[in-house]
């Protein structure tokens, strides 16, 4: 196939997965439609869905491939209207966050009715080892998530937490995204593990990204001020390096969750001084390097080839 | 059976459903581990794993009865945590809502947890029709939930707003525990159909009566002070009643949700002086006999009395 053939099959399945999304969250009781707008027009980069259709590319023909990228996108929208209590985000894909518009309430329960969507395509499906795939991720996503609460409120900070952590809230998704496609297509184990590599590091290595750049990304590039996650509590892998280098005055700093002018811009200057930031990005490297070695088992391809680019792209705009 | 031997088979299945119960919620993550407990030691009254077990009792032997018990408790228990955000529930089976201890956001993630762990029960059960029945279920349980938060937040009080939301807050789950244990049994069409009745119309009586109790019951019985609905602008069957006999004084005493003194006591009173109350005690009579009615599609055991033993007590205490 042709890359130019290739990219017309993305664009037909994005648009096919839109288009369903759409119907499957449907819904008779008007305050949840409104939730469900708000999801189905804010859009999103559907990183997820584009994920499992690259997969199943890689893997040649993959049944279900469509309501696979559904069910776990809504899974991944659930979380987001989990997940806004906690963040307590001012905004989620530029828009306003839709509990700030509806209230906590109606936010939790329209999640909920994402999350019963998401078992009736399962259903649909009929592969059961895909249903146990998906409640291994949606355990994991869980646990992540409220390990990252605990870790904030005990300051249990550790690289072993984080790393759970940024497993269970980004990477278990991705993987089951890959992983999952591997199962519909009943490919080889060897296959099969290799996209589960794959996902399960790229997922590591996006959520590195975007912690990086929650603490160094300038304002216009997250759309919010930096530091989000200090204010949060929150340590990551750069603040997890400053804690250790500087305990006192980056200690004081988190204890009082960033709150004082110039906070963040001194946790920034140190990130750069102690050259946190650069080892970060060295770590974000090495994961993205380790993912698309995942992918050499799988043979040539186009979907390959853009499975590797979309790896690399975490890569830019850090250094 | 004689009716002793099948009083211990209910009480070895609720002793194994216990124990079942506390493996199936165990997670390393520690704040997960708390809710867990309060959700295990505190018990309450298992009325759909008992359900599970009867409705199986019924058909004779079904294979993974026990799962599909735990599967129904954990989507119960899951709502119970992701609805103490709405009901801001001062208590909840005797004990501090869980959220005031440790956090609406742990609250919320803990129930998220709850519903993974529902999924790897319902592939390890393998069954797809029952994965379709689970989803159904979950998806009126969020849809009358919302609903009931839209129906107070835009005062859309109506008999048929008030069905929707009862079947699908209670009656859906009830009718999941009946009908489930008919899908595994794969039981003959006219007594699946049967225990699907009978556990929606059962679920509707038992919201109904719960219902009635929160505005006429005592403080003692509810352990809570009675008109808690009135506060959150809930309507039920009984204060829809006096809503339309009553439209200026009972709709001026919902506006400011209740909140003068003497307001819950003055809609008591109306509800005796205007035979409201004595109407919805009727109503949910008719429901208990038809609950029972639909049992008799089923041979008569032991199994099918206690049943009916169940329903009937739906009536015991209203008058």
């Amino acid at each position: 196939m042709s890359v130019k053939d290739f990219t017309q099959d993305l664009e037909s399945f994005l648009a096919a997965f839109e288009e369903r999304l759409r119907k499957v969250v449907k819904s008779e009781v008007e305050f949840i439609g409104l939730i469900e707008e708000d999801l189905v027009t804010a859009g999103g980069k559907r990183v997820r869905p584009r994920l499992v259709f690259l997969a199943s590319a890689a893997l040649g023909e993959v049944p279900h491939a469509l309501e696979l990228a559904l069910a776990v996108e809504l899974i991944h929208s659930a979380s987001l209207l989990h997940d806004d209590l906690i963040d307590d985000a001012e905004t989620r894909r530029g828009r306003e966050a839709a509990f700030r518009k509806y209230g906590n309430a109606v936010s939790v329960l329209s999640g909920d009715y994402l999350l019963s969507r998401q078992m009736a395509l399962l259903a649909q499906i009929g592969n059961l080892e895909l249903v146990a795939l998906c409640a291994e991720a949606a355990r994991m996503l869980s646990e992540g998530e409220v390990l990252q609460f605990q870790v904030a409120a005990l300051g249990e900070y550790s690289l072993a937490n984080y790393e759970r952590i940024i497993h269970g809230k980004t990477a278990a998704l991705m993987q089951l995204a890959c992983e999952g496609a591997a199962v519909l297509a009943e490919a080889p184990l060897a296959h099969r593990e290799a996209l589960a590599r794959f996902g399960a590091l790229y997922g590591q290595a996006f959520q590195m990204r975007d912690d990086y750049l929650d603490l160094m990304g300038s304002s216009e590039v997250l759309g919010k001020p930096a530091g989000g996650d200090v204010r949060e509590g929150k340590v990551t892998r750069i603040t997890l390096r400053l804690l250790e280098a500087y305990p006192e005055e980056v200690g004081a700093i988190f204890r009082r969750r960033g709150r004082e002018e110039g906070d963040v811009r001194r946790l920034q200057e140190l990130a750069q001084q102690s050259k946190a930031a650069e080892e970060v990005i060295q770590a974000i490297a090495e994961r993205v390097e380790q993912a698309i070695g995942a992918l050499r088992e799988l043979p040539r391809s186009a979907a390959r080839d853009q499975l590797e680019a979309l790896a690399k792209r975490e890569l830019v705009r850090l250094s």
